[in-house]
């Protein structure tokens, strides 16, 4: 069966450019700590991806500090720091703050001491946008990174958190992006790789592509190809609204990535649709990909002050550059046959 | 130039089975987080891998936890345990260990309390391979697998650590491996990756690519391939020691892996000597790769009561399975003049 892939906000196919890059890297084998030819050849194809993950980011003259995920990279700066923040933030962050901040119906949290509050820049799992404080403490970018026009430089954050797998990199590679000048002592010691800040051999492959991959999203971005994507979320919108007006469309009343869609039918469990529309070759999600397995409300809606039944029952449609139109119909069809299904049962 | 690259225990260059196992997992692009069909196709690779990796360390029922490094899986299992062990050990077990333990001339250590100490496998600077106690809390085993018969379920350690590139594949990728039913609590969060005690998704690529070279590694070494490799670095010591007879091999005296040499001419900078073989076309190291380009006396070797003179004037020679016999008695001819020329200098 022909299988349609709209769950990119949980990870990307390789892109071309970050393929070739890998493969190319294969060849330079070099530790880049060794002082030797083979040595200085892996480090500089290193600094070559950092210097491309800076531009992309509007991050030049910041450190990039290579780690193997967000999730590392928000270990490495928020773990022992007690910044506050809310329940919109990904585990990975969440798992370090104190979530106190209010959020709004629209997803918009409130913020009263930037300096010591992290606050994501997208949201995973409904796509909204935050505006963010000057001088806020830290930032996961990781979500928006590749797909709304950004700049680390100008966003008034002091650190940020990027992946390369949302923007067609591989899994397994992500960065801390700091001012340069922050104080970040190293959790994993033993070595001087990344400004020791980071300690063990880099994955050279895997940086190599999150490099090239880097580069051609800014470049896709600035050629407005997300625009067309966001036609075809809204197409989706449009097309299931008419057919389904009942549905619950979440986050629609604030700015948003081009890519989401989220949205809840009460009392039809989201994690049932994933598994439905996985059988009708559609690849979806119900929450964020890290918690998934886990058949329970989403902590996001919960913030955004939704119950319980839109909580558990919304699923998240999210677009990729690849993704056609006559996947956004052909699934907005298959998903309406269930959803009708759903409500013969329930009636 | 040619070049000769003489530095395996540094890293080692991509095996050709890794290389096309990381290409082939470049289309199997899910998070293995997903439920749906890309993310258990992804999931499945992850362990698909796990499993090879488990076979190749002789590990069958103990945990693999994929890590970014054996630099990661250091930390994981030691950092807040407060073992002891000796000055033998790679910097990134060395960070987290209270290193009094004591060490012989010919680099074996004295173990009292294996529950409450950690021991390397083999070093890394001399290739001297250690007898592992019973009960042993953690060994680290990366410069050891797959170049010397050992399988983790009858080595004595509890837990142990390991590192995809210097078997053969990328860097980038690691494992803590250990007893099932050993506590370790996760350090990155939020997410259940890696059975809970790893959060981040996974390095799906890179960890196709360990899995791979591992067991192109075991069968490698079941086929007795390093049996020639280590006549080769027997070669290069006679022939060395034929026409250098002052020249200080280290190690000597215990059992080692079969690719290391380590060998000193006091007086002459073990760095001076990497830069010079590098000029003529060699790849070798003096100490580790980690904490090169830091001119410095081998912890190593003034651990086994060498003198500064001996400790900062050795390199280290690492054959691979690539090295030829040419490859070392061109080496070993290069290597000879400029020693002779440093003994004019230094007349």
């Amino acid at each position: 069966m022909k299988r349609t892939y709209l769950d990119h906000n949980a990870t990307t196919p390789l892109r071309a450019e970050a393929r070739e890059a890998m493969i190319a890297a294969m060849d330079t084998f070099g530790n880049p700590s060794s002082v030797h030819g083979e040595g200085r050849a892996a480090k500089s194809l290193v600094e070559k991806a950092r210097a491309q993950v800076a531009s992309a980011l509007g991050a030049d003259g910041a450190d990039v500090i290579f780690t193997s995920s967000a999730t590392e990279a928000a270990a490495l700066f928020c773990a022992g720091r007690g910044y506050a923040g809310c329940d919109l933030e990904h585990d990975a962050v969440g798992a370090w703050i104190t979530p106190d901040l209010a959020v709004d119906e629209n997803g918009i949290a409130t913020i009263t001491d930037p300096a010591n509050t992290v606050l994501q820049l997208a949201n995973s799992e409904t796509g909204v946008l935050q505006s963010l404080p000057e001088g806020l403490a830290m930032s996961d970018m990781t979500q928006a990174f590749g797909k709304v026009a950004l700049a680390f430089n100008w966003s008034g954050a002091t650190a940020a958190i990027i992946s390369a797998h949302k923007l067609g990199g591989p899994k397994g590679i992500g960065a801390l992006v700091i001012k340069r000048g922050t104080d970040v002592p190293a959790q994993l010691k033993g070595g001087g790789q990344e400004m020791g800040r980071r300690a063990g051999t880099e994955n050279l492959i895997g940086i190599a592509g999150f490099g090239a991959a880097a580069e051609a999203a800014a470049r896709d971005l600035a050629d407005g190809k997300w625009d067309e994507v966001a036609r075809l979320r809204d197409l989706l919108e449009t097309t299931i609204a008419a057919a389904a007006p009942d549905t619950i469309f979440i986050g629609q009343g604030a700015k948003r990535l081009p890519n989401t869609s989220c949205f809840a039918t009460p009392g039809w469990k989201g994690e049932t649709q994933v598994m439905q529309m996985d059988l009708a070759g559609f690849a979806i999600s119900a929450g964020s990909a890290c918690s998934s397995g886990k058949v329970r409300a989403s902590k996001v809606l919960t913030a955004m002050g939704y119950g319980e039944d839109v909580a558990s029952s919304a699923i998240r449609v999210s677009l990729g550059l690849e993704t056609t139109e006559d996947d956004v119909l052909r699934f907005a069809k298959a998903w309406l046959q269930k959803q009708q299904k759903f409500h013969a049962r329930a009636a």
